[in-house]
This record gives C-alpha cells, sequence and structure tokens, in this order.
C-alpha cells in the first residue's frame, strides 16, 4: 500500500509544533465539537458486571432504536437490515469484502476518501475512478463517464454524500442517474452517508435508501464519529434491505466477534439527544463555512466553491505541488508563530497526477481559529511565490 | 464463506431458552468473571470533552505501558513494535493482509480457532491444516508434517498458544522446532498468544517472542478479552519486531483510523491490576478444570486429556455427529429443566470429516453450575445412546 500524502505530513507536523510553532490543524476530521453529555454519562453510568461481547451484529436495543432514526429521514427498516460495525471503516471493508471478490472492480468519483484504497486493497479489489470537476464543484460526472468505465468485472459504484473531501450533496436527481445506471448493469450503489445531516442552505440530503427499486443494490455506510463529535467510540454501520449481502457481512461480523461495548452504549444513548442540539451544530458548521469560504475566495488565485454539505472544501491554490507546498508551510513557514496545515489533494485522487494544485481542507476549528488560519495560509501563498519564484 | 456448526446452533439455543430450558452455555469463551473495577472506574472517570481518535497504533501511553507488561514476560520491546487493534481479531486480520497475498498459504495445527478461517477469506489466504491427535492431547504435530506440507506459496505457520480449542500449551522444545523449520523456510510465525496467563499445574508459557533469531519472523497476536474479562472492550495488540510488517500493518490500521477510545483507556488501566488478582484467577479455572476433566472423565466412552492451558478442552463423546448430537441436546432433550451446549468440533477442523466426535467444551462457568452442565451431559449422552439405538 502507498504512502498516503496526508500522512506523510505528519512527521512535519510533529517536527514543527516541537519548536513550539502552533499549527492549525485543517487536515483532518477531527471535530472540536464537545461529545453530548448525553452519551458521556451513559458510559459514566455503566453499571454491567462483565464487559461482555454484544451481539456480532450489535445490541438489539441500540439496532431497534436505529430503525427510529432512520424513520426520521422516510427510511423504512427492520434493524435485521442494521449491522452495527466497528467505525464507518468496518461497514466499507465489510461491503466490499461481501460484495466483491478478488479482481472486481468498484468505479468512485474522484477526489474521494482516500481509505477507500486501503480497504479496496484488503479485498483485492480494484479501484476505478470517475473524475469529478472542480469547475462545476465536483458535481457527479456525467453518466457517460461511468459508463465507459463498465467492464464485466465491474460489481460497484461508490459515492460519499455529502462528500468527503468535496462537500458535495447530490441532488435527488444526480442520484436518480445513478439509480438507473446501477440498474441497468445490476451494480451495487455503495453510499457513505456519515455525513447525512451535515448540509446547508435548505439543501436536503436524499438517501440511496429511499431511491425506488434498489432494495437489492443499495449498501450504506453509516458511523456515528461526525454526526455526534465521537469519532473514538468506533461505532458505525452497514445498512442494507439485500438479504444475501447481510448474511455475508454478518458472518465477517461474526469473525470478529463484536463491534466495542461502551461505543455502542454511548452511541444508542446518543439517538435520545434533541433534535435542536444539531440545528445548533450544523447551523455551527455553517457558518465556519461561511467564514472558510469567504476567506478562501479573497485570496488571489484561489479557486473554491461553496459546497452544501459535509465539512469540507477541495481548494485550487496558485501552487505548483500541494505536497510540496503543504510540507512547506509546515516546515519552513510561519505568521506569528503559527502555520496551517492542510491535507494535499493528490492523495485524493487515483489518477496519477491529478490534485496537484488542490488541498482539502476541513472546518473542524471554530472560526476565531479558521479565520487565523485562512490568514495564514494566505500569508504561506505570498511568501511560497516568492520562494518559487 | 460457509456457517460455522457452532452458529448454526445459536437459534435451536434461542429456542430452548424461549421454552424455558436452562443452557448451561459451555460453547463460548465468554467468562463470567467479573471485570476488574479498576479498569470499570477508569471508564466511569472519563473526563475529556471530545471522545476522539486515538492515534492509529493506539494511544502512546497504553503502548508504552504495555512494554513493562511484556517485560514481565521476559519479552523487551520498544512501544513502536506494539500496534493497538480492534480485539485480538483485527490483529490477525493485519497479519494476514501484512504478511501474505491472496493465494499464499498458512499452515495451521487443526483443531484451530474458527474464526482464523473468516480473515484468510478476507485475504484470500489458503489455510492448510496439520492434524494434532487427541491421543497425545493435541500435541504439535511432528515437524515432518509441517514439512510434508510446505510449498512455494507457503509464507506462515500459526500457533494459538495456548490453545482454543484444546487448551494445549506449547513446550519451549516444541517452539525450538517451529523455530527451526521457520527459518529453514523463511516462513512467519504467528503466535496467538491471549490465553498467555492460562497457565496450570506449574506449566509457563513460553512467547515466541523470546524464541532466538526470530525477529523478522515473530508475530503475535494478543488481546485483553480473556486476561481481563474484558471481551467487549474490542482491544487487541499485533506485536512485532519486524519493522517492515509493522509499517504495513500501520497502514491497514490508518484505513481504519483508530481503535476504540474507551476500550483503551480501561485497557491501559488493566495494567495496574495488582498480580495477585490473577493469581486468584488462574486459580479459579484451575480448578474449574478440574471439576470438568473429572466430570467427564467419569462418563463412559468420554475421552480427553487435562489441558495445562487456557479455559477449553476438546473432548471426544460416545456419539455419531456432533453436530447432531448438540442440536439435538439443544432441541430433544432436558435434564431437570436444563440442557448443555457444546461446540462441535468439526467447525475446528479444515479436514473435511475431522472432529465428528468431538466437541469443544469452554469451563467459562462457576464450579456449581460447571458440575451441573457435566452431569446433564452424561444423562444427554445416555438418552442419546437410547434413541439411536
Amino acid at each position: 500500500m502507498p504512502a498516503s500524502p496526508i500522512r506523510k505530513l505528519v512527521p512535519y507536523a510533529d517536527a514543527a509544533k516541537k519548536k513550539g510553532k502552533k499549527v492549525y490543524h485543517l487536515n483532518i476530521g477531527q471535530p472540536d465539537i464537545k461529545t453530548h453529555s448525553i452519551m458521556l454519562n451513559a458510559i459514566r453510568n455503566f453499571s454491567l458486571e462483565v464487559l461482555a461481547y454484544s451481539h456480532s451484529a450489535g445490541m438489539e436495543s441500540y439496532r431497534k432504536k436505529l430503525t427510529k432514526y432512520y424513520k426520521k429521514y422516510g427510511i423504512e427498516l427492520d434493524y435485521s437490515q442494521i449491522l452495527v460495525t466497528t467505525g464507518g471503516s468496518e461497514a466499507i471493508l465489510f461491503a466490499t469484502l461481501s460484495c466483491l471478490d478478488a479482481g472486481d472492480e468498484i468505479i468512485i468519483p474522484e477526489p474521494f476518501y482516500a481509505n477507500y484504497n486501503g480497504f479496496s486493497i484488503a479485498g483485492g479489489v480494484k479501484v476505478v475512478p470517475v473524475t469529478a470537476s472542480i469547475d462545476n464543484g465536483f458535481a457527479l460526472p456525467p453518466i457517460a463517464s461511468f459508463e465507459a468505465l463498465i467492464t464485466p468485472r465491474t460489481k460497484a459504484i461508490m459515492i460519499c454524500n455529502p462528500s468527503n473531501p468535496t462537500g458535495y450533496l447530490y441532488s435527488q436527481a444526480e442520484l436518480e442517474q445513478l439509480r438507473k445506471i446501477v440498474l441497468k448493469h445490476d451494480l451495487f450503489l455503495f453510499a457513505d452517508e456519515v455525513y447525512r445531516e451535515f448540509a446547508y442552505d435548505e439543501a436536503e440530503h436524499f438517501s440511496v435508501l429511499n431511491l425506488k427499486g434498489l432494495e437489492d443494490h443499495a449498501i450504506v455506510v453509516d458511523s456515528v464519529s461526525k454526526r455526534f463529535s465521537a469519532c473514538g467510540a468506533r461505532i458505525g454501520a452497514l445498512v442494507t434491505r439485500n438479504e444475501a449481502v447481510m448474511a455475508t457481512a454478518l458472518k465477517f461480523a461474526q469473525a470478529r466477534l463484536s463491534p466495542p461495548t461502551f461505543g455502542q452504549i454511548a452511541s444508542e444513548a446518543a439517538l435520545d439527544i434533541p433534535s435542536h442540539y444539531f440545528n445548533r451544530i450544523v447551523e455551527e458548521y455553517r457558518s465556519r463555512r461561511e467564514v472558510l469560504i469567504e476567506g478562501l475566495q479573497a485570496i488571489e488565485g484561489v479557486v473554491c466553491s461553496k459546497p452544501k454539505g459535509a465539512f469540507y472544501v477541495m481548494a485550487q491554490l496558485p501552487i505548483d505541488d500541494s505536497e510540496r507546498f503543504c510540507q512547506w508551510m509546515l516546515e519552513s513557514f510561519e505568521y506569528k508563530g503559527a502555520t496551517t496545515m492542510m491535507a494535499p489533494g493528490s492523495g485524493f485522487y487515483a489518477t496519477p497526477g491529478l490534485g496537484k494544485k488542490e488541498v482539502r481542507i476541513a472546518y473542524v476549528l471554530n472560526k476565531e481559529e479558521l479565520k487565523q488560519a485562512v490568514i495564514c495560509l494566505a500569508e504561506g501563498l505570498k511568501a511560497y511565490a516568492k520562494v518559487m519564484a
């Protein structure tokens, strides 16, 4: 497995911090939002005497409660259609292993979440990228581009909606296009919907589980990590109405015995968090997005559109190579004792050479810090231009 | 993946319980031992505001403290040689994916822990069994039997020591034999040592990490699940001095982001549990073993030897087919309102047809219940013989 350009930067960040430099971490999706006390109290009140395995598919009480959560989005499920996983990561792994054999192909719009590569390598699966364009904010590429890539080994299309790393929120019309091609070629449609709640500007998330006729095709990857700012709980879910896929996924689940018990207890409690809490969180991210995008668009040579979902943006910078630039920002630059860390765009593309001028920026800091981070980036770009001249 | 004969029984157990029958669960390794308050209190005192990802390789403080734990067993490690995993299960998965390619072969003495199959299927790896015999208590098969199975695709030998399902504890002399063959053919030696502490009758566990010259070959799978009766924590470890393997395993670890945070906090605290606690637990299991083995050996036609480790025994019963018998015990038999559930032996063999007269019995119940469970089994065998006659 090749080393990710994002992770290659970590030692440089560590070195910068050792030297006393402040690093604005816009490189990762670790929110600073406090985990809700309802979740933490559930753990503090843990009263069982034996910290035992749960059911391999997750605690029945949690799975049943999850059906009510999905119902709020118009998604009717039986709890047997939900398999609790160790983070969204394991749901991706199980989906891959259950639906694709070694040598099979999965088409994914790029840029995409870099870790999809890792799970495909684990399953011996070939990732076939279809390139989305920064010019239309990374909208769904034309369906003809998907069609051109389909081979007898193609078994699935995967999307992340809203998208990490682009923040793009697919419209229902785009999803209907995917529905058609998936049915035409009898493919699975994997949808990573872990950012479901993070939709802005009156836009609404539409789940692939609500696409008609995809009962056997739609596989949703879910997670509590971002939704509840509980990344360390390591609780996700694989959701599908396809019984054969669920039966196979359950066997992989049984081989690893059970998802974490504490995380499940916290996640079950999280479903009692009142909806006004979410409204506040979503509003917080929305306003951070304003600060970030305004700041970025004010920098000469920076190209980015305002994403409608998640908490990321892919921005094109006036630079030669974002891997080099991001490393330089950590190693050789500081402004008022600080620097800004971003994720190089190339890490999100499977096609070699793409994304070299792009960076992914996560707006996971509070607005004041975000402002400073963008100023620091602007100053860095100026200084970098001089160094490169 | 074929359905495991062990899991096929679960619906029959559920049905029996619904009818009000008591089921003695000797079929699984879920201990009834209370989780130590040191672990649970660490969780109850969780004071962080954000339940964040940990480092992908695990919390540094925990890994450093683990080096002290291993040192007690004479195993000198740097914390970078320990990767914290989501249960021992994930350590097996990472070891398999990091050391073997699809199509490669791994030799495992059978009977073996049934879930090894699942991880091999995930990695496209072929499990090649070498059969151990109940007649010598499942000692290491002659090295010539291993040698005869080695092909150009053989990349590893895997043992579980002390063994689930046999309870066999490999002697240092046996491990030295493995050392030689591993070096001769340049293979990896995977050792699942999660039952390290559970060694009886003055026998001492010897780790493959203490075999000389195996720095690049030895890969240890570890877990807190049984050691601390904390199966639900889902915390294990992959331990190796092979830097290339560790670097690859770390990439798989990064793809799944991090092991569970709560589980790590509890597991780090567990390292403060005083050693007299272990002495008590080991003594408890030892005395349960006496009750179980005495009871079994008193039943006519039952063959089993006294295992020196873990908390399992593979026993041969006077029956035609243990899958049928175990199902019958749940469906059609009861004694004083109860029945005994065991794991059919065939589930632990890769060679078709083997283990049909064997069952795995876990001594995870208290002595009084264990006694009743064995009486119930004895009565069941009598009744089954009549039915079959």
